[in-house]
């Protein structure tokens, strides 16, 4: 397998877009990463694009030859990459795997999605429709926070977990938006704000979901050779990726205290990679409620199944803690353009890898090995990727 | 760059398949090919799904996961991909790369599209957007046949091809179609019937177009080391592939009588391959016109700039003749469900290597190479891929 590393990332500021189209948002993206990785557009053998909403959401069917059009992209190689709200992660694998095979010497995952161009109930259906659709959407209505509130339910009654230690995870990940310019989300919020908030699906309440966003992010990719002769000064090699499925009958679920293929796809990328949970140091995982950043600490073995909520009421997933988790602000204050979140947590790891965010919000490295959770539905697609300075 | 060869295929039956859903289409492809190469479901470590109209020809928004699920498929890790028509071409690019890169063992391409559970305007609305949505489609409303127009009066003003040429390329098409069981559509017909049919988009008529399709295609790759271990009698190896994308704006083409991410990609594949054009002895083309068959054969090489015709006209694209194309019945008789046919192009080929196909259908073999082109848009995506037995 040919070593491969990340040259360069870009991401647009998150949020409302409705001030430019697709393309001319994944231009925000493109074109610093480019310029971070020294090279030009032309450069680029091979585009992976990570969209869900294209038809939906936004109106153009296939965004990717658009997109990759308007930021001068044309004669690479083509593909939208789709696993839900794992796209971007996705899609980061296709150009990964593109360049280690040795079929490309530079690709890039790039992430682009537009989610308010669309009234919100809309755009709640059409994620309702990343459910079980047949059964599940189309029988019985439910959405996304309804799932994820069933998740909540199930690991409240195993584990004694509260909705105070719910809200903890929103506070955390607002604290990091409130630092984080990109973020679309960056008012500090407290526990009672939370706890205030409207219900949604009970014991989910408004500040547990993350927001509908606008966003992009760009990975650029090189083969070992490339990151020489280009005289890349701190390349960051993928260590290895682990990527899984679950079922999306919720009926056939063991259980809904954790989800099956983040426990798998983790594995895999620890395996992948030749490290060990306790190596990683800083992590972006998949918070798109607050329940599944919990979830995701006993899933991808930061703590043991059950503790999740010792760790975070430690304190220990904050910077200067054990494993500092979603320092950018998560899904849940960055904002989650389904599309782009992959690649978007690939940006932040990429830059603290470097030490390069801004000081705040720059956690503190020994072993510079970081890793990103990713998951589409609720645990139907994952993939983890772990990277290393 | 590690070894991978194709062990197992299966396609579905071609036509109007509202007999099924989309998964149960899905695994009318995936059984047999897990049948010809000999392993369980659970062996299969990568899933990449080709499909376009998720939400749009067909309800599910996210067919991957279903798909997969629904054919023992869950825990692999799992994409869909999506470059227009040539979807198939791209998922089956990225099981490839996922394998060559060392990261699976065995993976599978899946295409799977359902076209006709809706209305044909409906339907030919959401192919018009693989165009240039916000110009072309949106303000002009030009939808494919009236693209495929555009380059057949272009190739007749250049190269004095006639509607009687394109017409050909429809009888041969049809005539293997009234041969293969997977067909669409299984009538032979004449110069006269292509002639005499309703006009579309002067000068294409309906039997210049090929028909909307449903239907599934699966490919199985797998490492060196896996065709060993599982002693597979005849591996196709995945000789090279390469691919290119175009501009979406036409304005910007230089010409309309061939496209440029044709020649792009087929350059790119022959010289990943190691081979040239006159070593191709069996070929599946981009067909979804008449005249897109003829622009293929000469943007990658099978003759040169405007001498498609007098290939087509001496017969050397039939068995028998230098390099027979499409004998399966190409896009135009077979059917094209845009995400499969890349997938279903590598199923003939395969079966094409391994001298297994009915006997008038079967190319006479010396080198044992073939190719397969796909096309996503018009010349926006294109992928070719090279096999060698």
């Amino acid at each position: 397998m040919r070593k491969v590393a990340i040259i360069g990332v870009g991401n647009s500021k998150f949020g409302n877009r409705n001030d430019v189209n697709m393309a001319e948002l994944a231009f925000e993206a493109v074109q610093p990463s480019l310029v971070d990785a020294g090279i030009s557009a032309k450069e680029v053998e091979f585009v992976a694009l990570g969209s869900v909403g294209a038809g939906a959401w936004y109106e153009e069917l296939l965004p990717a030859v658009v997109a990759s059009e308007y930021c001068g992209l044309t004669k690479a190689g083509l593909v939208r990459c789709e696993a839900a709200c794992a796209s971007g992660s996705a899609a980061f694998q296709t150009a990964y795997a593109t360049v280690a095979s040795g079929q490309a010497e530079i690709a890039m995952a790039l992430g682009v999605e537009k989610m308010r161009e669309i009234d919100s109930p809309i755009a709640m259906e059409w994620i309702g429709r990343a459910g079980y659709y047949l059964w599940e959407f189309h029988n019985f209505g439910i959405t996304f926070p309804g799932y994820y509130a069933l998740h909540a339910n199930a690991h409240m009654a195993k584990y004694g977990t509260t909705e105070e230690d719910l809200a903890l995870v929103a506070v955390k990940n607002h604290k990091y938006g409130s630092m984080n310019p990109k973020a679309h989300l960056q008012n500090k919020i407290t526990v009672d704000d939370v706890l205030s908030s409207m219900v949604i699906a009970s014991p989910l309440k408004l500040f547990d979901c993350c927001p509908l966003t606008d966003g992009s992010a760009s990975v650029i990719l090189a083969s070992e050779e490339k990151v020489k002769e280009l005289k890349i000064e701190t390349p960051v090699w993928v260590a290895g990726i682990g990527y899984s499925s679950g079922t999306a009958n919720l009926t056939k679920r063991a259980d809904f205290v954790g989800l099956e293929a983040s426990v798998l796809a983790s594995q895999r990328a620890y395996k992948a990679a030749g490290v060990t949970a306790d190596q990683i140091e800083v992590a972006e995982v998949h918070d798109c409620f607050t329940i599944a950043e919990i979830m995701a600490y006993e899933d991808i073995g930061l703590c043991r199944k059950g503790e999740g909520v010792k760790l975070l009421r430690e304190g220990q997933t904050e910077i200067g803690g054990k494993i500092p988790v979603n320092v950018d602000g998560g899904l849940k204050a960055k904002g989650h353009p389904v599309g782009t979140t992959g690649c978007s947590m690939i940006y932040e790891l990429t830059r603290q890898l470097r030490e390069e965010v801004e000081k705040p919000r720059q956690v503190p490295l020994k072993n510079y090995i970081a890793l990103a959770h990713n998951v589409g539905g609720t645990g139907h697609y994952c993939y983890v990727t772990i990277l290393r300075r």
